[in-house]
C-alpha cells in the first residue's frame, strides 16, 4: 500500500467522523475528487462550506482518527476504502445513484469486522430483509430462503435486526456459511441488544460492516443510510415481510434505483406484515419468489442456476391419445352403457368406441348391459 | 327476429348437439360463414367432413332440436346466439383466439337460464376462479373480493364448483347482487351435486350459462371448453387459489391469450393451493391484487375506480424539518446529554441545537445534566 493510499485512508477516516453516514454532498465530492482536498476545504470553510464547517464544530473538536483506528484494532476491525483489495466493486453504482435522497453517494469507507474479504464475500450475495415484527411464517420462510441461497454459494446479507433479518442470518449460519450484517451504528455497537450473541456469531463466521465509525450509536437517519448499502452490496435483494411503511421498502427502492433485481415473498393478504411486500410486488420490476431456488435462478447468469420447473404429478390419463380420452370420458361410472350410447356421448363412431374400450382393461369393464368405469 | 335469424338459431342448435362444446373446427367455420351451410356440409360429409360425419353418426341419430328447446323452455332457459340483443360482444375475441388449442372458437350459442340479460350483466364483470380444494383463507378472500367487486357494480362470474367458485358466487349473493355460473354440463344439470341449492339461487338472482345442451353431463373436456368462456366473458379475471396443475391456470392462460387482464391473489408460499397462483404471478402480465378495490381499479378506465392509496399512520415525526429531526435523533433516551454532546452526535452547531430543543417541549425535557427524550 502506497503512502498516498494511506493518506487517502486517513483523510476519509476523519471525514467519516465529521460527516453523517451517507452525507451525499461529502461522499459525492470525495468520489469526484480527493478526500484530502475535500477535508481541507471543509476545515477551512472554503467553497461554500461555511455552514457545514459551523455544523460540524463540535465533531471537529472530538475527532481523533488514531483513537478510532486503535478502537477498531481492538475489535479486529479495519477501515476499508476504495483501492483496497476487498473494496466491493459494486459500490461504484452509488456514485451515479439517485441524488434526490440526501443520503447518497458511495461510502467514504467501510468498517469491517471479521476475517473474510468483503469483496469476495459480496461477489455472489443476496440481501434478505424484512419486518422486525415478523410473523412465525415470515421468519420460517426467511431462514429457509437464506439456507437455500447460502447452500447455493450466495452470501446472505442483512441488517442484524430482530425478525426477518435475524432469521436470514440464522438460516445461513445454520449451514455454517458466512453471512454479513450491515449495521447502522459502529461495528463495536451490537444492536439491537438481544441480538448480541447472534452478531458475535456473524462476526466469527462472516462479517460485520458499517459506514459509521466505532462508538457511533445507530440512529433513525443512519438506518436509512445503512439501507442503501444493503441495497448496493449484493447481487440482488429479497423482501420477506414488510408492513406498508417499512424500512425494507426503502431498501427495496434503493435496490431498484441501483438496478439490483428486487424480489418479494408473498404472504396472506390478511397479514399486515405482508402488505408492504404485496405493494412492492404490484410494481412490474419486482419478481415474486417462493423459494431459494427461484432467488438463485434470478441472480444467476441467463441459463444458469435454473430453478426446477414446478409441476404436479403425471397422471395415467395424460398419456392417453385425445380420441381415447374422448371415449373414456363418455363411459359412465355407475350403470353400464351401450357402445351406441357411449358413442353418442363421445361424438365418435360406435365401432371405434368398442375397439378403444377393449384396449383399456384396467380402466373399464364390460358387463351384459355394456361398459362402465372400473372402481379405482 | 327475422326468419333468417331463427333458421340460424335452429342450425346452430343442431350443430351444438352434434359437436362438442368448443369444437374449434366447427365453431370457427360457423363464425367464418353460416351455420346452415356448415350443418349441410357436415350432414353430407362434404369438404373433408367424412370422418367428422362418421364420428357423429350416433349423435345425428339422437339429435332432436325441438325436444332441446322444449326441455329448455321448461327450465326457463333460452338458446342465445350472435345477433341476439343479449349476445355478449366480447365473445367475438374467441374468433381470433389461439388456435393451437382444439377447444376454441366462439360458441355456436349459449344456453342461458335466469331473467337478466347476458350482455348487460357481463358488460362490467369479473371472473373469480380458483381451487375446488380451497383453504379457509382462500374462501374468505374470494367471498370478500367478490362482495367488493359486486358492490362496485361488477357482476361476479365463476364456474359453480366447490371452494373458490362457490365462495365467489356467495360473496355476490350475500349482497343480493347478480352472479353468473358458467357450467360445463347443461343448464339443467346442476353440478356438483352439493352446490345444487347455491346454483338454484344463482339462477334466481343471476344467470346459469352453458355451451352444452340441456341434459349434457359435465365431462373433463367440457370443463376445459367451459374455461375459455369464463375467460372470454368478463372484463378481467382473478385467480384466488390454484395448485400447480389447476384448471384455473388453464382459464388464466385463455384470459391472457384473449387480452383480458389477469390478476392473482397471493397466499403463503407454504400453501400448495397458492403455488399455482404464485407461478402465475411470476409472469409479468399478471397483476397481484390484495383486495376488491385493486381489482376494480385494474378493470376501470384509466383514472377511474382508483383504489385508495395504502399508507401507514402519519407520525408526529413526519412533520418535523430535517435539521430538527437530526437534533432529536441525537437526544439520548435515558441519561441527559449536554448541548455540546448532542451537537457532536447530530453534526450541528450547539447553539442551533439548544434553540431547536427549546421548540420541542412535548418531546424533550431539560434537566440539570442537559437534555433527554420525554418518556412516551
Amino acid at each position: 500500500m502506497t503512502a498516498v493510499h494511506e493518506a487517502d485512508r486517513l483523510a476519509r477516516l476523519v471525514l467519516s467522523r465529521l460527516a453523517e453516514p451517507g452525507d451525499a454532498e461529502i461522499c459525492l465530492a470525495v468520489a469526484a475528487s480527493d478526500a484530502s482536498d475535500v477535508l481541507r476545504k471543509l476545515l477551512a470553510g472554503e467553497d461554500g462550506q461555511q455552514q457545514k464547517k459551523k455544523d460540524l464544530t463540535e465533531r471537529m473538536r472530538a475527532a481523533d482518527p488514531e483513537l478510532d483506528l486503535e478502537k477498531a484494532r481492538r475489535q479486529d476491525a479495519r477501515f476499508v476504502i476504495p483501492g483496497d483489495d476487498e473494496w466491493p466493486p459494486r459500490l461504484v453504482d452509488l456514485t451515479f445513484g439517485p441524488e434526490k435522497d440526501r443520503r447518497g453517494g458511495p461510502p467514504l469507507g467501510l468498517w469491517v469486522r471479521g476475517s473474510g474479504s468483503l469483496a469476495d464475500l459480496t461477489e455472489r450475495s443476496v440481501s434478505i430483509v424484512g419486518a422486525r415484527a415478523a410473523s412465525a411464517y415470515g421468519e420460517f420462510v426467511a431462514a429457509d430462503l437464506a439456507a437455500d441461497c447460502a447452500d447455493a454459494g450466495f452470501t446472505v446479507i442483512s441488517g442484524g435486526a430482530y425478525g426477518i433479518d435475524a432469521a436470514a442470518h440464522r438460516g445461513a449460519l445454520g449451514l455454517r456459511r458466512p453471512t454479513i450484517a450491515v449495521l447502522a451504528g459502529g461495528v463495536d455497537m451490537f444492536y439491537p441488544p438481544r441480538n448480541t450473541d447472534l452478531l458475535k456469531l456473524v462476526a466469527k463466521e462472516g462479517l460485520i460492516v458499517s459506514e459509521a465509525a466505532p462508538g457511533c450509536a445507530p440512529s433513525k437517519s443512519r438506518f436509512l443510510s445503512r439501507n442503501r448499502l444493503i441495497a448496493a452490496l449484493p447481487s440482488g435483494i429479497v423482501v420477506v415481510e414488510a408492513a406498508i411503511r417499512s424500512g425494507s421498502l426503502n431498501t427495496a427502492r434503493w435496490a431498484r434505483d441501483l438496478g439490483r433485481p428486487v424480489m418479494g415473498v408473498p404472504g396472506p393478504v390478511t397479514s399486515a406484515v405482508s402488505a408492504g411486500v404485496h405493494q412492492l410486488l404490484r410494481q412490474p420490476e419486482t419478481l415474486l419468489v417462493t423459494d431459494g431456488a427461484e432467488v438463485v435462478e434470478q441472480l444467476s447468469p441467463i441459463g444458469q442456476g435454473l430453478a426446477p420447473v414446478k409441476s404436479g404429478p403425471v397422471l395415467p390419463w395424460d398419456s392417453l391419445d385425445p380420441r381415447t380420452k374422448q371415449v373414456l370420458e363418455a363411459v359412465p361410472k355407475l350403470r353400464a352403457a351401450s357402445p351406441q350410447a357411449i358413442a353418442r356421448t363421445a361424438g365418435l363412431p360406435s365401432d371405434e368406441v368398442n375397439t378403444r374400450l377393449r384396449m383399456l382393461p384396467e380402466l373399464v369393464q364390460q358387463t351384459d348391459e355394456g361398459w362402465r368405469l372400473r372402481e379405482t
